[in-house]
């Protein structure tokens, strides 16, 4: 086991399990303040990774969630949940890229943030093309299924 | 504290920090044989995203590398750590997209995974852009100091 300590949480009011439209959520990532001074020259940026904990997923099931068909898809065939952007992983740890609008001390203000209230954040980086993209990507056609509405 | 057991562990022979040239580094990522079902479909996405330990990063030094200069940039002004993507953090969790050569039964074989040999793995999660491209970004212009030659 590896233990991490959350350097802040998420608020954005959100109590309840959503399914979609997270681009248009705004959340604020308090910090702790002990904190304050590892934000210096994040501003510069446009975009940020989020790292977090989904802490309120059930333990993980491997009877039922090591492969399924996920949401909107339910008439193909089942997928292994590393092939899969479900919540309900091996370790909840959420990895997004936020849109940074703007920072007040201690708190960052993003939108798109997939993560309910009170989750705890275990880093944030800096969204950087040269780490963060990749060029020409190959998915399946059942990806558009899967994701559609969710962001 | 949160706590999350490893599912895998990363193979490529890297003992020693490298500063660059990840891009051709080829690592095989080993999971435990209860995850294979886990797997199912993950073949037809051409990158994954990696989220691992840091496991030989030493304790974060709060005095030392909550600001500091970043490698190549030690003539510019000092930079907070959630503005950088140095491994030195509060909690040394890497997030890094690879692009996915094979799957082998348990043994993914990955290229561009910055990890060194033994790095505990906790979660691999397939690359979709809808989840994990953003828009045009805006970035300042010594990042590309900061990137340089590290992939």
């Amino acid at each position: 086991m590896v233990s991490f300590e959350p350097i802040g949480v998420v608020r954005n009011g959100i109590e309840k399990m959503s399914t979609g439209n997270w681009a248009t959520v705004e959340s604020v990532i308090e910090l702790g303040p002990e904190w304050v001074s590892g934000l210096a020259r994040l501003a510069e940026f446009s975009h940020l990774v989020v790292v977090f904990h989904l802490h309120r997923i059930p333990a993980f099931d491997r009877e039922t969630q090591l492969l399924r068909r996920p949401r909107g898809m339910e008439h193909l065939d089942a997928v292994g949940v590393f092939a899969q952007r479900t919540k309900f992983r091996p370790n909840p740890i959420g990895v997004t890229p936020v849109r940074l609008v703007k920072i007040d001390a201690n708190r960052l203000v993003v939108t798109g943030l997939d993560a309910m209230d009170g989750s705890p954040v275990f880093d944030i980086k800096p969204f950087i093309p040269e780490f963060d993209s990749v060029g020409e990507v190959r998915q399946p056609s059942w990806v558009s299924a899967m994701v559609k509405g969710y962001f």
